[in-house]
């Protein structure tokens, strides 16, 4: 159940309403927005009188029962879109940062070279896998903590805030100077670890699981908005099919379904998407058009000897050519790269 | 096992080449390119040796084995695009058609306001469903050869060419002056209707069946070629998954594999894809974006009313807004609507 | 709607009531039960008052609105289990009858060692593949005409009834003599195909489509009921999925729902399911434990050396096992062979 | 690369093999079995050269390379079955047992009550969620350790080995008294809480994840045995299809090709698989005729109240039906309940 209440309501007053619910062992959250400040109760609330309530209470605007099962996340609650700002990187409807980076943190060297690259090419912020998922015990699976220590070198060296996957919450104590912390496909629903995650007070990346759907994306987004985290950006990313010629079929439907219903920004990742390098520069263009708020991009110095998907990064040349002609369409999209 | 023959091979010396091959057995079609004639043999070609042939036939350039399963549509065969022509319009890297009109005929008066509102807004073919293929019996069918009569006159009234959908080899008698005959997605793997579709001399729409893979596409796009038909256009349509919230998933990585893989145009179909009227403007920026060669977008009078699939049906101011963002964005890839 | 008549109801009063529903436009199906006799509604009946029906009409016991889309194929029109009889073999609820042969039919010898093995087996139907449907122009398509008069010496020198793929309309003539016509996966949705068979009076065999949802089965089986048809049975054989490591993937719950909605017999095809021939035995019997009412399974004499799917047929003595495995368990499930 | 090495070779020789590996960078993971020990070499072994090998090193019969990604869990390493015992029950090729309880723990006297009775028809492990992953962050979560400790009463008084789900590593000091871990599907591949898991000294049961291959449950298995876990015991439950009428769709195809690729016990979970009462007991059977080592199904004392998954779970009469069914077949597959 969603109160939207008049303008000019004090805090106090706000307060009041809210301790009101509570003790009636309810949840109130509060959203304020530029005009209007919504209150979104959460709990059995069956037996509340929603009309009684918007006679009896003079603050409260009008009231409406919820049936989407995500409450905070969603555009009834909040009409604005919510603008993240992480270092100088901009998300909001007029803006188009581009992450980018390795797979994986190779070496200090490697990450300084591609974070200097992508920013002259201009790039926004930095990516890079310190702690890798992969499906065998046998893989390289990231140079852990060294990983993190080379990324926050190519921060000092370039100013681009980071961002990199956390894979569990014995984990967080490391991560206190990242910028953004992602959560992986795999952990989309690791409901335990979006709670730990909800609570750390950053900025998240919340990529969508490959056989999740819309809804349960936005399920998990409220798990982490529930713990008091603002700023969460979605992230399609390619779902399972039958398909086998790609490694997942990117859903750019998503895209604009996610942004009719939630107020979050939402961006795309096409190298994981595709598994295939040549699609990624088609299906960013594509990911502009349909109404995207960014992009996430591999970049490899040398992807023929990537330690991780090489077949899918791009050498720095071709983003170069990438950041080029996104440039040259942004405007039309009313965006700035 | 394709044969690139030497430049300026005369005629009489391909068919004494093709000759041989045919008492081998073996069947020989002939596919001339711009600079090079390619000859593609098909039959069991395990006991040929490839090396001699190039050695004792002076018109051999060179040699290749093909592991792909399809022949005649591949890239391997012909490099060149195939460029398409339908009355006015033409399929080609630097033209954007767009086919609209309604889901279903429903009246001349109909059909022929459509056909006159899509033309003036800058679409080049008119599209318009008089055999319907439906899940339930008791659904409106379509008006059957009622329906082609009309779709006839709108062409008449306003010369744009007419596109419409076959649903079985019977019917081919009543598609005589039909510019471009549809297959459906349910029958893209009807393989006796594209043998009988592909000896009809026109030009064909083959639509992605919504569980086929790009490669079974290609095969039967194969089909329609190897019974002599040239113009085809492929068409992704968005495949069935497991999300429920669009109808199906548009999957616009295949337009860009199914271009690397084969020479025929390849357009996309936004409005089946998602089932959901919002969606169709920006999925349509987004083919265009990803290198698409046109779309088939759904229009209709009074989308409300429509005898089907309305929900998905832009009206015909919409269209008019799509197509003003169309042309705006076409000269950046290269192409015009 | 469905009005159910009460018990004693004459032929005339039937026809008179049915009449009455014709001159208001609608058509109305009779559907003779055991105890009462059900007739069923199609068309537009949002104007028919369900009410005053029973008040005025004195031959309707009760009168139901149905909300599914398919009508003459559920449960609530015909509560009892439809029960064939083809040649000799039965389905019903106490039989499990086993069709075999092999994917297509490659020589009047082999298919007549066949039949005459699987019948001593305990096969009570022979299948063969006489037009096939190929995913490629070059495969071997069978042996068509010529392979359905091989199929009838099979029949005249064993007894057993025969199944057999059509798989356009213009083969109806040829299908004389057949007693199963089969609708094969990639047909379940060619609706002109379903509306000419249904018109055949003869049994068929409708397989569900690699990428159709159960509810689609049941209106494709309801196309071919609303032409006449009143011999259905329906085919489980796998679905299409991410899953690549047996070629489709086996959807058993399928049988018990479409048991539970719909009151005509169903079968199990394992043998296209799976793919692989080690897999056949175990999901046979697993099908029938789950409650089907009869197999598909593919046999071949020398399956290394079968002109089409090889690789999924079992060879006559693993024939032999299989049915002897299942005459050991049917009693169980109180059915016979 | 697997070594198998000779019969009757002693524990030092073993020791002095692997030790001469490790010298060389490697791992080797020692498997004993009946009659022959293998030895399975982990990393980079491309510069082995296995011919000499089996030349010089007087202990070993004969040696290969493994193309499958698993190697511990494999059947080219091991080919016995792998036997389990936890408390009373065994996991064999023999045996059929049947693990079953409430969705979630609710309170003490519902879970006593349900394992009296469950024991008493014959069920072998008793399992209920104390940690409950739920898609929304406002669905009951589960009582968490007083759950626990529920679990642990019904374990004493009925002496019934419990098995429960870990959501996180943190939680791992609780598991102390469980006997069977179990790790859901959402967390098949979270690898960290796989390695931590693997690592326990416990029994694990592993469900695949519902958009994972046969192949990467494998892999998550490999994970678990790759930390030194012995006995795992695999679990389909259902993979996302596009089908909706089930929740799941039931694989069991998996259950054979599972068991023909690896040593360990494949169990099946129809309760989750179908989300839908009426298919849980025709599923069960099904799951024994396809060769599965075992069940997990959920009951509760009162379906309609369930806080969690009331419509998949049987009643208590039910399950006695189900396990009396399920008694009369299991002797026809050589196993005992």
């Amino acid at each position: 159940m969603i109160f939207i209440l008049k303008r000019g309501v004090s805090q106090e007053q706000v307060d009041k309403f809210v301790a009101g619910w509570e003790q009636q062992g309810l949840s109130a959250f509060v959203r304020p927005g530029t005009e209007h400040t919504a209150v979104c109760l959460i709990g059995n609330t069956a037996h509340v009188d929603m009309e009684r309530v918007v006679e009896l209470e003079p603050i409260v605007d009008y009231a409406r029962r919820v049936t989407e099962p995500y409450k905070l996340v969603s555009r009834t609650v909040q009409q604005e879109n919510t603008i993240i700002r992480v270092g100088g990187a901009e998300y909001s409807p007029s803006t188009f940062p581009v992450i980018s980076g390795p797979c994986s943190v190779e070496s200090e060297e490697q990450v300084v070279l591609i974070a200097k690259r992508i920013k002259a090419a201009g790039a926004r912020l930095l990516r890079g896998g310190a702690f890798k998922p992969r499906t065998s015990p046998y893989s390289f699976q990231g140079l852990g903590e060294e990983g993190l220590r080379f990324l926050l070198t190519a921060k000092q060296e370039t100013g681009l805030p980071i961002v990199t996957e956390i894979m569990n919450q014995t984990q967080i104590p490391l991560f206190e100077d990242v910028d953004v912390v992602q959560i992986g496909a795999r952990n989309m629903q690791n409901f335990d670890l979006l709670k730990a995650v909800g609570r750390m007070g950053k900025t998240v990346l919340l990529k969508r699981g490959l056989a999740n759907t819309i809804e349960e994306l936005l399920m998990s987004a409220e798990y982490l908005m529930s713990e008091g985290c603002e700023n969460i950006i979605l992230c399609e990313r390619g779902i399972r099919t039958f398909e086998t010629m790609t490694r997942n079929t990117l859903d750019l439907s998503a895209v604009v379904l996610l942004k009719q219903k939630c107020h979050l920004p939402v961006i795309v990742d096409p190298s994981h998407a595709a598994g295939i390098r040549s699609l990624v520069p088609p299906l960013s263009k594509a990911a502009l058009a349909v109404g995207a708020d960014g992009l996430m991009v591999e970049t490899h110095n040398d992807p023929a000897k990537a330690l991780c998907d090489g077949a899918q990064s791009l050498d720095l040349d071709m983003f170069d050519k990438l950041m080029d002609d996104l440039k040259t369409r942004a405007p039309l999209e009313g965006r700035t790269i």
